[in-house]
């Protein structure tokens, strides 16, 4: 079911994730979601901005997993027709390319996992490549497979959005 | 009157504050229009730019105001129904941030003195979120706290206009 | 025929190069186009990119021109009718930057060089404006020729794209 997926891309603090809850909520239509989070608690910052985002699905019933770096596994492990949200892409590329894991391959295994999910799917991914080439070597690794994976995944699902300061611009198919 | 509001976003150089200023000469219909200016000249660069864009403005009709940080108290000396732009909100944050003033009540402010005034407003804020994630923990809170502006002043006005190459993509009301 | 010729925009692996060759492909409607590539190899990592570029083209009957300086000499060059794609501008005027020729000089040069051509064209540039103010002058003040160069081509084309995850949204014109 193609139409049932969708990437929600957007930049840092854009409302993203809230837009593409709010979305999987309407597609889910009641039934109760599964919410993967890739995030991984580095520091005090991130262990913040992890609970920033648990307060405003409390509640809400969302069941969560936890899946920073096995997330086609988490996938594949799902209930037939679960919504489920991933929430991020990028930062589980990011946990994949510290891990030294095989980027390619990687990469693959989470769109076929993707493919085969039969139920709603909204995946948030960050938009990093619209500013000055990094002078770091690895950022710039990352932000070509970053932009990589945005292009594949989006050939993949039946709708792509774009979201700015909370508002959605329709790249591909309809809200 | 939301309608009458607009946040104009956009990155550097992408045109917005021409398109703004047009737009708000549109909505002002021949009244003079107030131009808050929130820049600073800390340098020859920031000088030079700030020279630009009053000679763009010059002989227009515009008055200008300077409110590198009472941006609140500005908007509530204007007289009633007064056109105002203000150049820029991401400016006026970086100077309330440099200032080490409480940001969130800073921003709180700004919001309710943009609710209260009754005539036409049209504010410029850039978007910063899209590129790599800045190494640097002072450039990151920033980029949070620009990006969780936007959004909530997307939330207060009718219209918001995303700008690129000095063209506009409405992804708020219309234009 | 001001409605021939496009600015295609987007950020670094946004798939701009491969939506501007599907699209100058369509436009050429058959005629042998030409490959205008900007890009100069200084290191391994650029040589390694220029030849991805190169095999996405292969045997689909484009001819390659490299002007990474004299990009307003390469298309007063061409025969006249001849569909042509420019990838990239950034990249060039980065050249042109690196080599202290003259931007303002150089950008004129290049506005003249594509309203003069009389046939199908393809221009791609990269927004790189949407990230956090860069730390070092140099980029600062490329961010900033960058931007007005890809503000004063959109009023010179009939058509502006801007591409994310290789999915358009119009800015001008139409597809």
């Amino acid at each position: 079911m193609r139409s049932g997926k969708t990437l929600v891309l957007g930049g840092a603090r854009s409302g993203k994730s809230g837009f593409a809850e709010t979305l999987l909520l309407r597609d889910a239509a009641g039934t109760t979601s599964v919410y993967i989070a890739t995030a991984e608690a580095r520091d005090d910052e991130m262990r913040a901005r992890i609970a920033q985002h648990r307060i405003r699905r409390d509640g809400q019933g969302w069941r969560t997993l936890e899946a920073p770096l096995d997330l086609p596994g988490a996938l594949a492990g799902l209930a037939p027709g679960a919504p489920v949200l991933i929430d991020c892409l990028t930062l589980w590329l990011t946990n994949v390319m510290l891990a030294q894991r095989d980027v390619d391959a990687a990469c693959t295994a989470l769109r076929v996992a993707i493919a085969a999910h039969d139920g709603p799917l909204v995946a948030v991914a960050n938009e990093v490549g619209l500013g000055i080439v990094p002078e770091n070597a690895l950022a710039r690794r990352f932000r070509d497979a970053a932009g990589r994976l945005n292009q594949d995944l989006a050939k993949e699902v039946g709708r792509v959005v774009f979201v700015a300061a909370g508002l959605p611009l329709v790249l591909k198919g309809a809200l």
